[in-house]
C-alpha cells in the first residue's frame, strides 16, 4: 500500500511543487477545505485521447468558464472512516460515481503521502449528466478542494494538470475567463490557463435544456470511441487552426468570427461522434432545430451561436445585450424544459470553511 | 457553331461507339424516342468531384434502382423550333432547369453531328427536389431517349458515362439492380454497372416524406462544397474499404452489415455537409427522429436501416418481410407527410413511342 503513495510516475510531471500565492491561506495543514468551481462551455472541444493513461488529449481546446453555475465541493479528512464518503447533491453515492472519486483522491493521497480516507460533499445548482458539464466543475472544485484539505500548495497549472485526472474538461475550469487547455509535446505538460479574464467580454450562455435525464454515454466512455470515426484524425489535424482562429475571435470581440469557429467544431466533433462505431448521437430532434432557428436569428442580425456537448441541450452563446431576446425565443422552442443562464466566470477557489455563500449568487 | 459539334474532347472517352444489342432497335434512325428510367438510392454516397470539368467524382459509390419510382422522358427532334423546349410534369419550364437539359442535349448533338432543337416531355410519379434523386432518373431517361432520337447506337458503359454530365447520379440509373460507380484511375472512365440483378434480394425502400418542397441547397452546388469541409478528405480516403463492406454485404444478402455501412456512410456524407463552409444542414428535426426510430427498431428486431440524399426525406431500406411494419411505424411518426415505395428494379429502357405505360405501375 505504501509503494502506491511514493509511486513518482502519478506526479502531475515537473509542475507540481510550484507555489503559488493565491493557495497560501492553505499552509496551516487544514483539514477541511471547501471550493467552488464553475463549469465550462468548450468553443473548441475536447473529444478523444493521445495517451489514455496520462490523460493527454487528443488536441488542445478553448473554453470559458460559466459564472452562475457552480459546484460547492468540501473535503474533509477523517481518519475513522473505513472508505470514502461521497454525498452529491444531499445524496450518497456509491457504485461508479463513488469510484471514479476514490481514484482521484487517490492521486491527492500520494501526493501529501497522507492515505485518510474523506468525506467528500458536493453540491451543484444545475442538472447533471445532460450536457452542462457538472463533471467539469466537479472535479475542479474536487481537486482544489481536496489538495487544500491534505494541505498541498499547488500552483495553478499543476492544479488545473492534477483536476484533468478526474474529468479531461475538468482542468479548464481551474483558471478564470477565458482558457486554453494546451498539451507540450515535449514535456508533455497538460493543463490550462487563461487568456483572456472574465470581464474581456460580455459574452451570455443560454443553456436551452432539452433533457435532465443522465446521457445513455457519458462523455468519459463516448470518446473512448473517437478513434474509431473515420473522421477523427481529420478533425484533430485541423484543430491548431480552430484554435487560432477562436483565439483570435475572442482577443479581437469579433463575435461572427467567433460564431463561424465554434458552430464548425461542435459539428465536427459531432460528426466524429455520428461515425463512431457505434455510432453516438446526442442531438434529439429537438437541439436540430434550436440550431436551425439559430442559423435564421443570425440572418436576421441576432447576434447568437450554438454549441452543444455530448449530451442534447444546447448552448447558445449570445452577446450580453441580446440575451432577453434570446432567452424569450428559446422558451418558445418545442422541447425547451428551461433555459440556464451562464456568464464569463471566474477561476475556481476556496471558500472560507463554514461558508454560508448561496449557489445562487455565485 | 460547326466547330462545337466536332470537338473530340467532347467525347466520352473511347465507349461511345462500342455496339451493343440491347439498343440496336433504335437504329432505323428515330426522329423521336421515350425512355423510362428509375431514381435509385445510394448506399455509398457520390459526394464532392475531383474533376469537375469531366465530372469525375472523389469517390466511387453504389446503389439500388428504386421500381415503382419512375421518370418517362420523349425526346423529339424537331428542327422547326427556335431552341429546346422543356415540358416537365406538364409545365414548360425555363430559366436554369431547361439551360441544364440543353447543355446535355447539346453533348448529344455533338456526338450525332446534328443540331437539331428538340422537344423534351418528361414526367415523374413522384415529388421532385426532396431528396428522391429526381435529377438521377431525369438524366438516364434523357440519355437514353435523347440518345434513341439522335440514332446514336451506345452501349450500356457509354450511355452511363454520358447520364452522368447531366447528373453524377444519373450514371448509375442506367444499369439495372445493384450498381456500382466506379472510376478507372488510368483512363479517367467513370461508369456505373451492375453487379447483382435487381432479383438478388428483396429489398425495399419506404421513402418518409417530410417536406415536399424544393431543397434549398441543390445538390450540384451543394457538393461544389464538399472540399471545404475539414472532413472530406478522410470522407474520401476511406471510401473503397466502404464500397467493398457494401457489395459483399450486398451479396452475402446480410442486412445487420448492410445497415452498418449504409447508415456510416450516410452520416459521414452529412458529416461533410455540415462542416461545410458555409454550412450545409438537411437534416430536419423529424429526419433524425426517424434516424432515432430506426436505431431503436433494430434493437427490437426489425430489419430496417436509413440513409439521407441531400434532402430531409428518410430512405428507410428493410427486407421485404418488414416492410408492412415499417410502413406502418412510419406512418405514425411526426411530421411524415407521406411514404413511398421503391423496390430493387431494372435498367433505364426504352418504350414504345407511342407508350401509355402507366408510371403508377412500373
Amino acid at each position: 500500500m505504501h509503494s502506491t503513495f511514493s509511486d513518482p510516475s502519478s506526479h502531475p510531471s515537473s509542475l507540481q511543487l510550484t507555489p503559488h500565492p493565491s493557495y497560501s491561506i492553505l499552509l496551516d495543514m487544514t483539514q477541511a477545505a471547501t471550493a467552488l468551481a464553475h463549469p465550462n462551455i468548450a468553443f473548441i472541444k475536447y473529444w478523444g485521447l493521445k495517451d489514455a493513461a496520462n490523460r493527454i488529449p487528443a488536441n488542445d481546446s478553448l473554453s470559458m468558464n460559466l459564472g452562475g453555475l457552480s459546484t460547492r465541493t468540501t473535503v474533509t479528512l477523517d481518519p475513522s472512516l473505513r472508505a470514502d464518503v461521497l454525498i452529491l447533491n444531499g445524496e450518497r453515492v456509491s457504485g461508479a460515481g463513488l469510484e471514479r472519486a476514490q481514484l482521484f483522491l487517490d492521486r491527492i493521497r500520494r501526493l501529501a503521502g497522507n492515505p485518510s480516507p474523506v468525506l467528500i460533499e458536493s453540491e451543484n445548482n444545475f442538472p447533471i449528466g445532460a450536457g452542462v458539464a457538472s463533471s467539469a466543475s466537479g472535479f475542479a472544485a474536487l481537486a482544489l478542494a481536496g489538495a487544500a484539505a491534505f494541505g498541498l500548495d499547488l500552483a495553478e497549472p499543476a492544479l488545473s494538470a492534477l483536476a484533468r485526472f478526474g474529468s479531461g474538461s475538468a482542468c479548464r475550469s481551474i483558471p478564470g475567463g477565458f482558457v486554453e487547455w494546451r498539451t507540450d509535446a515535449e514535456t508533455g505538460d497538460s493543463f490550462a490557463k487563461s487568456f483572456a479574464p472574465e470581464e474581456h467580454w460580455d459574452l451570455a450562455d443560454c443553456i436551452a435544456i432539452l433533457s435532465e435525464s443522465h446521457k445513455k454515454t457519458g462523455s468519459e466512455v463516448g470518446m473512448r470511441l473517437a478513434g474509431t470515426s473515420p473522421l477523427q484524425a481529420a478533425r484533430v489535424a485541423d484543430s491548431a487552426r480552430r484554435m487560432r482562429l477562436c483565439r483570435e475571435a475572442i482577443l479581437n470581440r469579433d463575435f461572427n468570427a467567433l460564431a463561424a469557429i465554434t458552430e464548425l467544431d461542435s459539428n465536427l466533433m459531432h460528426a466524429v461522434m455520428m461515425t463512431s462505431q457505434p455510432p453516438l448521437f446526442y442531438w434529439q430532434p429537438g437541439s436540430l432545430a434550436i440550431m436551425q432557428a439559430v442559423k435564421r436569428w443570425q440572418v436576421e442580425g441576432l447576434p447568437v451561436t450554438y454549441t452543444l456537448d455530448a449530451g442534447p441541450n444546447v448552448h447558445v452563446i449570445c452577446l450580453k445585450e441580446a440575451m432577453d431576446e434570446t432567452l424569450t425565443r428559446l422558451r418558445r422552442m418545442p422541447g425547451v424544459l428551461d433555459v440556464l443562464l451562464g456568464f464569463p466566470a471566474g477561476p475556481a477557489r476556496l471558500l472560507p470553511g463554514d461558508s454560508q455563500v448561496s449557489l445562487q449568487k455565485v
